[in-house]
């Protein structure tokens, strides 16, 4: 099995597992609770905190443990638009950001809110010019992501912060889900970032965890009322296994600071032969685009179809983004580029982590080779 | 160690750690993939949905995995406050609920609802007379827990039901979570609630995992948007360790039938021997109550100085919530039923799990005798 699908779900590392188990079956505590296995359970969460805040430069009070991306972005997005309504209403988002934070930018206009969506290039930047032209008087957050999940697309960041500077009432979130590990930090957290989104599947940690960056004395109101953990603005029973798996998961991951360049020699490989076939759309490029995803499509082929011919040669990989794929829903990401839905529909993406060798885009150059060939009668 | 402090949270089973283990290791796909690591996901996913259904006599399409307890109940509140805003902004919760039912409602009063806490008797029991007073043409929500978490009260759900019988606009909520494999489903889910909260950390399972009943064609507005996973109602990448887990958790606890009578035999023993010692106070009761949490209080000892008397003796128990007890905060059941301050302030929560044995007890109760004794001269 090759399996090139990492920007959907990466594999845990055992590492991580193995302290999940150790953390679920030892320390049974309610970090909450007055007793000593409360306390132990508090001291590994407040380690944990840690661990992830050191790791990303940031101090632990900065850093709130979640249940995952989507309710990092969510959070983020709501919070902030719950807690500033009074000063303003109007909120930008790129177009192509992920579901979960365009989606909660939609859910908020039912609700009375405002919201812009920042245009991108045909390169699938966002559009700076176009987005400074956004900016009102009672815009309260910009957000961004770092890393496209469709195409890799590395967004400008610090041409946005730099962009905000001189505007400390609006907020800046960015979703850093698919960039963390990818990226060097300073690339995705510029210290004008005000909020910046994790999920610890993406980078060989456990599925259901993970994490907001929220810059200290940045308010923002809570999705998730109640008991009070998470310094009061974020509440449920830690779920203490799945936060140490995660803080562990996250240094393993910084730790092999190889990885960005070993990846990027498997994908420029795959841009190269790639190029030779006249059929193929590259949507993704090098200059500016995350180290592990290229995708690209065959004229006249839907992704669903390349897929699963590729996986019949035991080759993992998806339409261009896991949660799209299912509804069949074609990539926004392109066709916020401005490509026409049929050329869109085509697109699969192929994406990697660290332990991927270029044996592998080898075989899988050969099995698309056969896949090109076969269906030349079909495509036409 | 004994632990009596299983209202807190549980040790997960053992079994449910190894599935959780399996899953994780082998089971690497992304429920929303396209290829075959995704369909097995998806399998999986769908068989726990389908046994949490079973198990609780509802169909799979009702069930909606979270992240715990208090997503559910988050979810439950602000989702049906959302969608039915434009019928009506009032809702009642009762004034014993969870701070995640309280604090979602609260949250909602500062956008512009009206929410009314329904009265308890100094019993601790929800006033269905007072509940009834509190209805309007304009309520949309009325929220009740299953079995209170600081004290055991087992609410009137049933008679609630009845009473909201032929008012079909009002949804009805029951927060579930230290009721399930406590009481009967029957007496936690008549037909009548529209939408119930389960948290799997509180029957064996793992931390970080939850979900929600939504009767079949109640509608309710997503908390968490995004990639459309959980029938578009609730998103995030699934956690199927977490999930497949807790269906298994679940299994195993309400397999044991015999295990509410056996934990009621220990609280009645506990009940009985508490009796005997004049300066306690018993808020807990044995008509109505949950049959495992004994709560009570040594008259001019915080709650606090119990709990870490008897840690020294290596038992386990809590102030009357976990999440209250960091703060410090009395137990605000205890004070909705009337009792005062310092007399709240006392309160112990002890609560059992189906393994507790009666030898231990009988060890709580030696261990508190020494403490009653000890204490006498400090307590007056
Ligand atoms: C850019 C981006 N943001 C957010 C998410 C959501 O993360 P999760 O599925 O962990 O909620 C994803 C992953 O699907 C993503 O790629
Ligand atoms: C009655 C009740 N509701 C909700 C919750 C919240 O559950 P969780 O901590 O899993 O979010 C709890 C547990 O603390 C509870 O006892």
């Amino acid at each position: 099995m090759i399996y090139f699908d990492n920007a959907a779900t990466t594999a845990p590392y055992p590492e991580v597992l193995q302290t999940y188990q150790e953390v679920a079956s030892k320390l049974m505590g309610n970090p909450s609770s007055l007793h000593d296995l409360g306390v132990q359970a508090k001291r590994l969460l407040e380690a944990s905190r840690q661990q992830v805040a050191s790791l990303l430069g940031k101090s632990a009070e900065e850093i709130f443990f979640t249940s995952g991306g989507t309710e990092s972005d969510n959070w983020a997005i709501k919070g902030l638009a719950f807690e500033k309504a009074v000063y303003g209403k109007h909120l930008i988002v790129s177009a192509i950001e992920h579901p979960a934070v365009k989606e909660s930018a939609k859910w908020l206009q039912a609700q009375g809110f405002d919201v812009d969506l920042a245009p991108v290039t045909k390169h699938g930047f966002v559009d700076l010019e176009a987005l400074e032209n956004l900016l009102r008087p009672d815009t309260i957050l910009v957000s961004v992501m770092a890393v496209n999940n469709e195409i890799g697309a590395i967004q400008p960041i610090k041409a946005i912060a730099q962009l905000l500077e001189n505007r400390p009432t609006i907020a800046f979130h960015v979703d850093a889900v698919q960039a963390i590990g990818k990226l060097p930090i300073a690339d995705i957290l510029p210290q004008r970032v005000d909020f910046a989104s994790f999920s610890s599947h993406k980078f060989h940690g456990v599925r259901g965890v993970g994490f907001l960056y929220k810059k200290q004395g940045k308010k923002i109101s809570p999705l998730l009322t109640g008991g009070g953990q998470e310094a009061n603005l974020r509440s449920t029973t830690e779920n203490l296994p799945g936060i140490a798996a995660t803080a562990k998961a996250l240094r393993l991951t910084l730790e092999q600071v190889d990885q960005p360049a070993q990846m990027q020699e498997l994908r420029d490989y795959l841009l190269e032969e790639l190029a030779s076939f006249p059929d193929v759309t590259v949507f993704s490029g090098r200059e500016n685009f995350a180290p592990n995803i290229v995708t690209f499509g065959l004229k006249g082929l839907r992704g669903e179809v390349l897929v699963h011919a590729l996986e019949e040669e035991g080759i993992y990989v998806s339409t261009t983004s896991a949660c799209s794929s299912k509804a069949g829903k074609p990539a926004g990401t392109l066709l916020a580029m401005g490509f026409p839905l049929d050329l869109a529909q085509t697109a699969v993406r192929v994406s990697f982590d660290g332990e991927n060798q270029l044996s592998q885009v080898e075989a899988f150059v050969g099995a698309f080779k056969q896949i090109y060939q076969q269906t030349r009668k079909v495509r036409v």
